[in-house]
């Protein structure tokens, strides 16, 4: 029994019928918020993940300044390695550190699959606080990082424009990658699961590097364990797959069970739509950088958008991340332009 | 009259029957070969590229020791901003670095379409002395970046994974954009009638940042400016798109009159077929990370690439430029699959 009152976006990822499609953008807590800022400049990245008056104060900004129709839990994928036992080090602006990565079979010896209600109960923790403070309003959506992506950043120890290392480590050692990406959803599992009892109406499993991968090791690396994950969370909450890029797998995707798929912006709706399927929502997929355009223009681009995705099964969003730069104004007349439209 | 004594790749492009499918590979003439690290260790990247021995012989390196059914002039798609009146910094290891970008409309002033015999005339000096040490053993490919993609670069400054002040630059100046995006193009189309006059058999359009764009946006800053370069060289010399990521246009390129197109391995080689149609020649896709794998893998993943694109209209090639830890045997290895194999 749902007591939401703005419950737009679940209602979207069952397939029914609803009055207009629901927002919200991706990173819409972040840097382009003042108010954001103020927190940023004050507290390091894991203090604010970890302190949970900290990541729920963040999780309701853009509820409460842009007026999105949906929260997404203040946290980072890399909470994940963290918990399995790797050193993470996020410096501002710099992208993530990981000093000492897995490069070996042997290097598994050295992380684990924690028990989470330890080594992430501070995520558990906010998620609850943020459900209290939001009192129904919108929903929460929890997430993770797929295991593809994590294990890139695990491998190659930063980010990266093609993780080649990541991929040689897959190519050239097969058992211990497929061992690791075991370990990373297996923790992931039990994570999700922590954050739907905790209370996280949906999630999202973010697949940043999905699109490096070709489709047959798309399916090898990565789908096969999303897979795993979207199945062990289907009787408890709708999951939405973002796998950035990775176009070519949309019809496999649709398959695994999940409610949505999140596209970017470089596939047009339509063709999302054929590749998917009629009976799973899409989600996105404004250009992030399209934000920085005058208003009439992101307003008219709105529209067209809406248009292109047609009426149900379509959740408004941006194709990736919101900008730093982006003015508070620009992302507020996103979200308002698809409030105010109607499909007649 | 062509006097080459193998010219698989142009009668590839031709779309004629030959008796295997031509291979190269981007990047060939790179950090991968202990011969070209001699010359890099020795000489500045502008000092190779401008002395025509130097280009001349590191061009001619891959097909000696690797045996390359074409070579690729050793350049560097930045020379044109450079030639334009840009700053181009490039530090080994690093990328590229322009200090002073171009920003607003004042900043065009700065740059200009230069006498590209005066400012570029090193490189058809460098083409004239290919032609003459190659023998006409292989056809020689001549090659300049994609408008688009050297706009990335002049306003950007550097490298990036989006690009998106470039990006900005477009949507909040879209005058000044699209002038800029003319000039690049107007020195293009006469450099690339130079390389071709000095000798270059064909040319390639490199587009390394088209996949950043939706297909609209493609269209508008990428594709119609592609398309006036290939349209004035069409009765030169044949020309090959290689847009990376820009798969949803697939079809517009092949209707530009371009002789063939490249393709990621992020598309399945009968996809991009049924994207681009029967009367193109396709080029690619190998992932390039997967020349690390062992070779026994190496010689079994291009047979089925091979057997993916099916005889004829392809020329085999990675999906983007060699890695520089790629083992020189296992290079060879690529190329002597794609020897080796016959359709019967």
């Amino acid at each position: 029994m749902s007591t939401l009152q703005n419950d737009l976006l679940l209602r979207t990822l069952r397939g029914e019928k609803t009055e207009r499609t629901p927002v919200w953008m991706m990173r819409q807590a972040g840097r382009y918020l003042p108010e954001y800022m103020v927190l940023r400049n004050k507290y390091g990245f894991f203090e604010r993940c970890q302190t949970p008056e900290l990541a729920c104060e963040i999780t309701l900004q853009p509820v409460d300044i842009i007026g999105v129709d949906a929260a997404i839990l203040f946290s980072d994928i890399l909470v994940v390695p963290q918990a399995m036992g790797l050193e993470v080090q996020l410096i501002e602006s710099q992208g993530p550190i990981l000093p000492d990565p897995i490069k070996t079979l042997a290097d598994l010896k050295r992380i684990r699959v924690p028990e989470v209600d330890e080594s992430l109960g501070y995520v558990f923790d906010a998620i609850k606080m943020i459900k209290k403070e939001l009192h129904g309003r919108v929903p929460l959506i929890g997430f993770a990082g797929a295991p593809w992506t994590l294990l890139c950043y695990m491998v190659q120890g930063k980010g990266s424009k093609t993780f080649d290392e990541a991929k040689t480590f897959c190519y050239t050692q097969p058992e211990v990658a497929h061992q690791l990406l075991q370990m990373i959803t297996d923790t992931t599992i039990k994570y999700l699961q922590g954050q739907v009892k905790a209370g996280a109406d949906t999630i999202q499993i973010f697949d940043s590097w999905g699109g490096l991968l070709g489709p047959e090791d798309f399916e090898v690396l990565s789908l096969q364990y999303i897979r795993q994950i979207v199945t062990t969370l289907k009787d408890l909450a709708p999951t939405i797959i973002f796998a950035k890029g990775a176009w070519q797998s949309l019809d496999k995707m649709a398959e695994t069970g999940a409610a949505g798929l999140g596209i970017d912006w470089c596939i047009k709706p339509q063709t999302a739509r054929q590749f998917a399927g009629k009976n799973i929502t899409l989600q996105g997929n404004y250009d992030p950088a399209k934000l920085l355009s005058p208003i009439p223009i992101i307003k008219k681009e709105v529209k067209a958008m809406l248009d292109a995705f047609g009426p149900g099964r379509h959740i408004a969003n941006l194709g990736h991340g919101i900008l730093p730069n982006v003015p508070v104004d620009h992302a507020r007349a996103f979200v308002d332009a698809v409030k105010e439209y109607r499909f007649d």
